[in-house]
């Protein structure tokens, strides 16, 4: 298929933009001397992390290779799949780790660039975002290259129609290895950098009264490593998930919906030619010398769009070309990009602080933290019905159009295509979205450094900025997890009926089965959350305990003579992560095993749309919760509601640390729960199967 | 049918119990002038309301009344809807007033029993909690038997098996009035309770530092108002709902599954002989004069038990003699029963300060609000795994003992069965439950006019008594409802069939009607918790601002000197609650009429799902969450992490305060708002139907 070329082309264009990128960043300078030590700090502490991390998970690939090689050795699974695991693993923690090696390098070096200027500034930060983005999708395709490479040559043998089909087959199963890495490093170091946050400002901001990012704050270091375990390297293994999930998963529904070879080509020439779309864009994110922030939010918006219009008309041509009879196709690519914008819109508006939702939480720290609290719940929960609506609209329109009517797996497929859609310029809505997190950092260096306030409010600009962007970037998140989860119910039903197609499927929502399958699967997100949301509470407990004892023991820190013990904290963060995210993930993994074993096929597919269904509802509510509770603490301390320090601060400062978990621990973890449960019911099938044919 | 004779004669039985209750109640000795004085203004500010809630959901039947008039008229719908829709909310709403009425009727007298003995007290709260038990229970099997001797009349010409049918056909129609009108009073009482409260506590514990029901409150009598109209009347209407909704729906199955009259009889007669049961149980609710408080909940837990004895028992002659072919049946009667009393075991873990989820909780204030209210949440996510796998379980096992494997409707009906068998015994469960408000009032009395703190002691005790048993009595309510929904949605797909046998049904999850269905679903029960968490919100800070007003207009109010003007904070909550409870039940009715005429009924099948589900979850994780921050703010009131007045018990107070909408407005009223919209399905599904065959 020559259409692999192309997708390895878009791959390799990506990792030189990638190289350029790191290069650009890596010559800008690097600062002070003290700019340099707290980077160092930083960068070794989220190191250290990272192996911690990767020699823990290590462990659990290594345990679940072996079972699924004894699976292979049962004639449950194919041998490929035990290896193909493992790659998924492994390129899902690359992009990881590359983006926060980038992110740690280009901290230092956006605060200096925010002393020169704003521009400057956001130069180096959107460079770093963009070897993040970049990362993802190239080592994405070459992923998806080398393997089907390797599955054609194997089955080079076979007629065409039976070669793709076990090619896709096979390349499906490789989304449970970058799902598991995925979970893990969203939990940990969404525990790790909550943790640390939530320590640093018990303590720090309520108890001792400094401000953020203090250097006198013990938990400050753990604070900025967080960010760059949890929100650089945990969001860059999870999207590379999401972006591998929804295409391999189309690929196998276009073989159910007999569209062969040409119809597995669509979303692959899709992604190839949105990383190309995404390069273009990020040639146009650049403003004059002396640009506002409004500005600046113009470019990198400019940016996105001109990558999304650019895809709007290749795929066009894509579809036109590889399936002509079947144009309808092309609604469910556009309707998924409209979905992602418009999911996107939804959050900011709930969510920032320009909008009434937000401040009528802010309003409502007049009455204290108790009403704070309830009013940002009901908020985050009001926040649900439109993006629910949006995604009901998106999988409407892309099952009927793509001629759901006539072939139910066409319609399926349709529905894979528009996450395929919505995700095709990840490159550069990944970049928009993984430097905020590195201007935070810079913000840190510069308080820390004492640099002149200009640049902390520079950076702080830069950091809001990224908030903003942030927010469709969590859009795009959500719902092509949401609609890459729906294929995938859709891909575990087929891959049943082609293990045994005598097999008794009744996928009525009335069958006790399936409903019993539904109520443990709405359950499961709350059972993770409360997990996850624990994981913080206990982990921050540790370090509220370890800043309050530095604080009493070291003498002349208080005064700033004497410098606090950072490690300390770094590794006590570290340490707590990797033991609490074991129990959350392991439930994730073992769920639906279990189900599948005491409810048969039946159950597992209620618990998959039971999963689906309240985990979208769930973590969305619990985004947009944490993301307005921080931005109506932002705008108390920008001066309403009596500002900072007033009793109204102090009731938004409990929201926020309410939030925390909540918009960077337990609700994106739920995007990648939703998705690993039915990566495992896809691996497992042949064994469950198999189980109740006995 | 003799078998209605039996019925009627249960009825009888219970309303005869209520008469002796009520009249035992009524010559207790009222206490001192001021107790009088006190009992009245709560009596008076209940009965406005009521009086005003009536009005206002008066109009709201008067318009469905004639939309289905209409609707009757165009042959979507039988001409006894209509009319049975009027007697449903008619008797669902005269469950609460009379248990309202005996509540506040029952707190002075309460409070004087309390002053002589903790029994006496037991003994008068008691007896009025078994007012409002059997009241609800009486009524609703009167309705059921009123309506069949009407239907029997009309439909006497039609052979027995389609007499039956058509009889339980129009009878089930009749929950949706006791749906609304249980969904009004839940919704509306809810906000008027929780805002009194939480308003009464937001000025007068935090900020004036005075405490509960302290008479210089100007809130504290709309309080006390409050615990009448929302935890009595509102609880009442809400399961007399229940109640009668197992019934009719299980008899509508009975229909289905082919069991004929004799199905129909079953849950009939298992409701009848429960009432029995239940009167029998209460005469073992008494113990010596110096009984200490754990002697009491043996009291209380015996008469709950022999109850479920003679249930059990009495259950299996009945299946013996009605359907000696399906035995299995009594399984599902068994473990409806079992699932029950497991659920309340599971709520009682949870919440009560006996065990180690509460003192967790509580001992997490020693870090502040912020994690009082992760670890709450938390706490309530986690207590809905064991319900889930219960009701499953439960399931299970009613639908293959009752034989869904050999025949669906077999199966569903015996979900039915084990819904009634659930609550067979609510006579007793309610009247253990409902004497907690009673209790509370009594210890609001006992404050306010200052009586010795030994009473106060008292009635506290009687009050946490309450919590214990209420905590069963919940248990009760969500896994009934639960239990129930599930066989309105088997009534409903059931209906449509009727109609219509050749309807296209396509009920597999895979349908993406189906599943936007459930997507729409499974987010309702958010909107519907954040629309009347926000009517809390609302209507508290408007007490807020009054009681303020209060104390700063008022001259002498804290000096004790002048009497605050409680009727301005009863009437303020009743405008609040009259008008914030619109919202929210309207669109309780209106989703899944909207749905219904977009995705057809299989879009309205996948809805109900998805709300059964998630409302299932999320009510559970809202009433524990809520049940276990105000334990453990008692906790920390009982000496523990610093006791009244820390910082700790500050913290605590923030989650208790978050708690109150949780626990007695959103989470209740999701039960109600799962089984409404079944309710408006079935009853609007001619309509439905009919233009979707347009």
């Amino acid at each position: 298929m020559n259409v692999m070329y192309v997708v390895a082309i878009g791959s390799i264009a990506a990792l030189i933009y990638v190289a350029c990128m790191f290069v650009r960043v890596k010559g800008q300078p690097e600062g002070s001397a003290g700019m340099i030590k707290i980077s160092t700090a930083v960068r070794k502490g989220a190191g250290a992390y990272l192996r911690r991390q990767y020699l823990g998970v290590g462990i659990f690939f290594a345990v679940v290779f072996i079972i699924l090689l004894c699976m292979a050795f049962g004639g449950f699974l194919s041998y490929f799949t035990p290896f193909a695991f493992l790659t998924g693993g492994f390129f899902s923690g690359l992009s990881g780790f590359i983006g926060m090696r980038t992110a740690t390098m280009a901290n230092c070096r956006t605060a200096e660039g925010a002393s020169r200027s704003l521009n400057k500034g956001l130069k180096v930060a959107f460079s770093a975002g963009s070897v993040m983005g970049f990362t993802v999708v190239g080592l994405g395709l070459l992923d998806l290259t080398i393997w089907y490479f390797i599955l054609n040559t194997v089955f080079h043998s076979l007629p065409e129609t039976e070669r793709i089909a076990q090619i896709t087959a096979n390349m499906l199963t490789f989304g449970m290895g970058a799902s598991s890495m995925a979970l893990f490093a969203r939990v940990g170091g969404g525990i790790f950098t909550k943790a640390a946050d939530v320590g640093a400002d018990l303590v720090g901001k309520v108890e001792a009264g400094i401000p953020e990012d203090d250097p006198r704050n013990p938990a400050v270091i753990a604070d900025n490593v967080g960010d760059n375990v949890g929100d650089v390297a945990g969001m860059g293994a999870d999207l590379y998930e999401s972006y591998v999930g929804s295409i391999v998963s189309t690929a196998a529904l276009a073989v159910a919906a007999g569209f062969g070879v040409k119809g597995v080509a669509v979303p692959m020439m899709l992604a190839a030619f949105g990383v190309i779309a995404s390069i273009i864009g990020t040639f146009f994110v650049k403003t004059k010398e002396d640009a506002s922030q409004k500005n600046l939010l113009k470019a990198l918006r400019l940016g996105t769009y001109i990558s999304a219009v650019l895809v709007v008309a290749g795929a066009y041509v894509i579809i036109r070309l590889l399936l002509p009879e079947h144009i309808g196709i092309y609604a469910a690519v556009l309707s998924g990009l409209v979905a992602g914008v418009l999911i996107g819109a939804i959050t900011e508006y709930f969510t920032s602080d320009s909008y009434r939702p937000t401040r009528d939480l802010a309003s409502s720290s007049e009455t204290g933290a108790a009403t704070v609290i309830i009013s940002g719940l009901s908020l985050g929960m009001l926040s649900t019905v439109a993006p629910v609506i949006i995604v009901g609209v998106s999988v409407l329109i892309s099952y009927y159009c793509s001629g759901g009517n006539a072939d139910f797996n066409m319609g399926l497929y349709g529905v894979g295509v528009s996450a395929v859609g919505m995700l095709s310029t990840l490159g550069i809505t990944l970049a928009t979205d993984a430097y905020g997190p590195i201007a935070d950092n810079a913000g840190g260096i510069a308080e820390m450094t004492h640099m002149p306030p200009e640049v902390r409010n520079r950076t702080d600009a830069l950091d809001s900025l990224g908030n903003t962007t942030a927010a469709t970037g969590k859009g795009f998140a959500i719902g092509s997890a949401a609609l890459t989860a729906l294929a995938l119910i859709a891909s575990y039903i087929d891959k049943v009926k082609q293990l045994n197609p005598d097999i008794a499927l009744n996928l009525t929502i009335t069958n006790p089965t399936v409903l019993i399958g539904l109520f443990i699967g709405g359950m499961l997100p709350f059972l993770f959350a409360a997990l996850t949301m624990d994981a913080v509470g206990k982990a921050a407990q540790s370090i509220v305990v370890e800043v309050r004892r530095q604080f009493k023991e070291i003498k002349g820190l208080m005064e700033g003579k004497a410098e606090p013990d950072y490690a300390a904290c770094v590794d006590m963060c570290t340490k707590s992560a990797q033991k609490l995210m074991l129990a959350p993930a392991l439930i994730a993994v073992i769920i639906p095993i279990v189900v599948g074993l005491l409810l048969g096929v039946n159950g597992v597919a209620g618990l998959l749309a039971g999963n689906t269904v309240t985990g979208f509802v769930l973590a969305v509510m619990m985004a947009n919760s944490g993301g307005a509770w921080d931005n109506a603490k932002k705008y108390i301390e920008s001066g309403a509601h009596g500002g900072k320090g007033s009793d109204q601060h102090k009731a938004a400062v409990v929201g926020d640390t309410v939030g925390d978990p909540f918009k960077d621990t337990s609700g994106p973890s739920i995007n990648i729960l939703i998705k690993l449960t039915s990566m495992v019911s896809i691996v497992f099938a042949g064994l469950i199967v198999a189980v109740h044919l006995l």
